[in-house]
């Protein structure tokens, strides 16, 4: 038995005691999250969010790539939203490597180098800045009146926005 | 008072009743979750999930591209993961329109057209595979013992394999 399988048993519970109907397609709090894939931080939990409240757009890092770019895009375009929140978090896996050392790791051991940038950083309020920066100077998201970025504390539970 | 600012409201909250203390970097259940944005799908209530268990990666159709690769390739060379659960859901956004005509209605608009693709898909359970294969052929990935693709029903709540 897999922990797919035992993740499937929940998903059954779950569907037993589903009383939401169906929701609508568009986010009630016409808000984006783009937050950091890590495990520690749960944006529901932590923001308030229920089902149908808001996206939620997660990676390595909580990065803004293509993407983020393409969903955030999408996010407001086509479903409405309007207000983007971006999080990272303290003890981050991305802080503790380099791109270069990261990718020829994988070189030597696959033979090829990934395509991609791994986007790891080095300073972590810095990198809350530099994903701010690439929402606001992307020409195709519309909406950028209150695009707010914060460090989540895995070690608190405290949420510090990044100015 | 932005909805942005209700959420902090929520997130003081959630830190004055933070019990966890400092949970490992690495997800306890060693498993990464790739969902789509949707606001109606929770990856936390659905799969019973609780902080520090399993990593959750997220974009717009919960579709396979570059940056899911990066994710994935950081979560199982890095932080140990081992399973990966790919969940789409019915009554997604990208199911009603065409890459050609969203990419189309930017340009006219902005004047330039993305760089990226935005993955709109016309076959859900079609979608599931292909984001399942796209996987299985990455070379960056290790671990490919336990990729599994699910429809959630945003009706019904439930969780639906896709073979």
């Amino acid at each position: 038995m897999t922990v797919t399988d035992e993740l499937l048993a929940n998903a059954e519970r779950y569907a037993a005691g589903f009383d939401k109907g169906a929701l609508p397609l568009p986010p009630a709090r016409q808000v984006a999250v783009v937050a950091c894939m890590d495990a520690r931080l749960n944006p529901y939990g932590l923001l308030g969010l229920a089902e149908g409240d808001a996206h939620v757009i997660r990676n390595a890092g909580g990065v803004i790539t293509a993407d983020q770019l393409r969903s955030l895009a999408i996010s407001q375009r086509l479903l409405g939203t309007t207000e983007i929140i971006l999080i990272h978090h303290t003890d981050c896996g991305m802080l503790t490597f380099t791109d270069d050392d990261f990718k020829e790791s994988i070189r030597q051991e696959v033979g090829i180098r990934p395509p991609w940038a791994a986007e790891a950083f080095p300073d972590l309020d810095e990198d809350v800045r530099q994903s701010v920066r690439r929402v606001l100077e992307d020409p195709f998201i519309p909406v950028k009146g209150s695009v707010r970025g914060f460090v989540y504390e895995v070690e608190t539970g405290r949420l510090r926005e990044v100015k």
